[in-house]
């Protein structure tokens, strides 16, 4: 099934655009655990049992893993094994290289570890972006308006009237459709938000920085318009506690955000 | 010793700007190597060892490794510890997130792997370069104007009369030094080569597209004016030949391009 009908299916189904990050931390695991690498896994697979049947989707920040070297990469694999079929997976990676490199990088995230979707930075223009694209089942969302401040610094910039990042908005809205080109857009710019919505209609939008970076889950709800979205929150789940009732307590966290992002009335 | 530093003297005693890219592909090997990833680390050492002598640098496609997982990962690893100290490295990554996430790339690159030097984007903005230049000793090449087409997308939007890289170019100066801010050009752009040359007037510019993207290596000498650069060349040396004399023609690919780079006269 293409990755864009299973994630709507999911939002149906389950009601909300509940995405937990898996940006895991050694040094931020519960205290019972020891500081090494099985358990950065054993931790995962504790909040996916916990989480599985509210959140739609797992996303994996590869770079927590990687500072870990090939060690650390072996526990991105052992956790997008473990996590269920039937959830959304999204490889956080942020890649993008000339067209030869990208397409290593789309083997990587698309055949060798079978992410129904990967983000993508576009610095590098259309032939960096065409290797993800030509995966159709598959979702590659493109950084449109990030979360953090930097996203003041070029994003924002204005050339021929319109903001950079309603440039590549519009431009890569035509290299490929709806159901294969994502953006990233962070909800920590409600009234951006919503313009970028009017131009991707039907496109998936991943949405970072609701809950620790201050975007707010009500704004967005509404200015999404019921359409396929992505709602990620990492640290307000997974340290919900960082005593043995973690998993609990990242399940009761999960619920209550997942109440506020509903699809339905 | 600073990163910096150890390359200005790479320069001087070996007289070239001379960076081998080790952008090893399974299936581009010469035929007598069996088809696994045995044979990736196989082949670079034997391509490392006919060229240190020749060249001021290596350069690893983190993209051509990952293609295999884990396992892909454990061949840069290995690859980075066999290549000798005296000679400067550089992981070609294109890395880049908010904060706490670039600090992670950061530690995989500057404190597990120990390269001297990392390629990143600049798209999300300051916070998402800041954690690699914490690392002063190490140099940060930041993506300025791209070898490939896609260059032509975003990174020559004008705005407020100069283009979107010449921002990123001058901005990002503003957030190190030229010992620690590099910046990634293109030689397919000698003439806009010159400019971001008299801007970043001491930064190392690291230079892809000689050769097989059709860079002109005479150009590009000419244009850099004696100033710390390490120009690249991927496909035209490990590829010299698919028989058992690759390294032998390696060594000599990488000789013939060494003269036409020369740091004086």
């Amino acid at each position: 099934m293409k990755a864009y009908k299973k994630l709507k299916n999911l939002i149906t189904n389950k009601n909300n655009y509940l995405t937990v990050g898996l940006d895991t931390d050694i040094n931020k695991l519960p205290t019972h655990f020891p500081k090494n690498l099985n358990s950065l896994f054993e931790f995962n697979k504790a909040i996916i049992d916990a989480t599985k049947d509210i959140a739609i989707a797992f996303k994996i920040n590869f770079a927590f893993y990687e500072e870990y070297g090939s060690k650390g990469y072996e526990v991105i694999e052992k956790t997008i094994d473990y996590i269920p079929d039937s959830l959304f997976t999204i490889a956080d990676a942020k890649r993008g290289d000339i067209g030869n490199t990208s397409r290593s990088y789309a083997k990587a995230i698309f055949e060798k570890m079978n992410f129904d979707s990967i983000t993508v930075s576009p610095y590098m223009g259309e032939d960096s972006i065409a290797p993800f694209l030509e995966f159709k089942d598959k979702i590659t969302f493109i950084l449109c308006l990030t979360s953090n401040s930097g996203s003041n610094d070029f994003q924002k910039l204005i050339s021929d009237e319109q903001t950079i990042y309603k440039h590549i908005l519009k431009t890569s809205l035509t290299w490929g459709n709806p159901e294969n080109v994502g953006f990233v857009v962070g909800a920590t710019h409600p009234e951006q938000f919503r313009e970028i919505r009017s131009i991707a209609k039907d496109s998936v939008l991943l949405i970072p920085g609701v809950g620790a970076q201050g975007g707010s889950a009500p704004d967005i709800i509404k200015a999404n318009k019921k359409a396929p979205a992505l709602i990620n929150s990492s640290r307000g789940i997974i340290y919900a506690s960082n005593k043995e009732d973690f998993a609990i307590k990242a399940k009761e966290k999960a619920k209550e955000l997942a109440k506020t992002i509903y699809h339905n009335e």
